[in-house]
């Protein structure tokens, strides 16, 4: 499949990484490619620079969101919570049409420092604000919930045996994400319904976040037990 | 140890009762006990009348709440969320004065119908708010994460392999929770530190009431796989 990864952070890296390795066809998708690959420095996140990173993964192309957003069958919104409306606007409504937008950003407000809050919560999420803001998106909100490395590896925490949410108004979409999921090594997809559950899945954020700080790493999950 | 259950409503009857049958000297506390005890209605959660409860669990008493929390070495907080406050100042801080109180409520807001949305989150939780209030008592929140058959007997489901949370600022009011928490079949509790974890603990009730729906039980809870 073609698969348009955008955001070049961790989470962007990690997934578009492992899509490749599994024989997709993955672009990374950036706001101004160009500036993207002279970088030299570190990210704000501690990141090697982008070009750095490329060399290392010669099968990942880059391209400006619109670009990369046109040649994929399948987009990942991998930015960060704050920048995914400004990112899709850019990646173009036209070029998203009809094609299934799997939303993992969570909308974090880092402006008053750690831990960060919410912009948005409860009667609303950044899941049902991409959708609203483009209609004719499929949008599946899932990984939102654990670590990149998790996301693209969960086979390394408990042989996968944690559990992946997804939610979203169209059904077929959320089949082919289930089924690229199950690619990934995720066993336990459970389907919350519409895109409303989004509210849910963003606001175990505080608790996670506070679960990083006690178990002192990022490298684990949630099991529905039932 | 004496223990008063401060609500009439499922997560108190159940705890008041599992309590009583490990040993514990239970009594709950309500606004009014005399008009409690005169009632022959199903409450408006369609639990049967409290004095048909009560017939059959004649070991555990009632009274007003002050007259429960002075009576009490350790306090529950099983009232509605919208409702603690109000009956946390009826006990009386000076009732409370250096007890534990483990407040298990979650500060719902039904007033739009479902699902609830949340009162206080993200910058501010039940928890908090209780603390802040009660500056004297020794508030650790837990058990809010899951349903009440759960909070009572863990072990019903996955023989109790699944997590509990405490956060409070003492931390030997958490361990005091944490032993009676065991007594009761919870074996993974996790301490997630101040009381301002509330925030994280109290702002999974939108996944959970989702999954509720999705599983089609109440019966089921997370695991923190690590």
């Amino acid at each position: 499949m073609r698969i348009a990864v955008l955001g070049t952070g961790s989470a962007g890296r990690v997934l578009a990484a492992r899509f490749a390795e599994l024989g997709h066809e993955v672009t990374i998708g950036t706001r101004d490619a160009a500036a993207t690959s002279a970088r030299t420095e570190p990210d704000r996140m501690g990141n090697p620079a982008f070009p750095q990173w490329q060399a290392a993964h010669p099968q990942v192309a880059l391209a400006d969101f619109a670009v990369a957003a046109a040649g994929a069958e399948l987009v990942v919104n991998a930015t960060g919570g704050a920048e995914s409306i400004p990112a899709l606007t850019l990646a173009g409504a036209d070029n998203l049409a009809g094609k299934v937008v799997m939303d993992i950003a969570n909308p974090l407000d880092h402006s008053l420092g750690f831990p960060p809050s919410l912009l948005v919560k409860d009667t609303d999420s950044l899941g049902e604000q991409i959708q609203r803001a483009f209609p004719g998106v499929r949008v599946v909100k899932t990984l939102n919930t654990m670590n990149a490395s998790l996301m693209a590896d969960p086979g390394q925490l408990a042989e996968g045996g944690h559990t992946t949410f997804v939610a979203g108004n169209d059904g077929a979409a959320k089949q082919t994400v289930t089924a690229l999921l199950e690619s990934l090594g995720h066993r336990d997809v459970i389907d919350l319904g519409d895109i409303t559950a989004a509210r849910g899945t963003e606001m175990i954020l505080p608790l996670w976040l506070r679960l990083m700080g006690t178990l002192g790493t990022p490298v684990f999950n949630i099991k529905v037990v039932r």
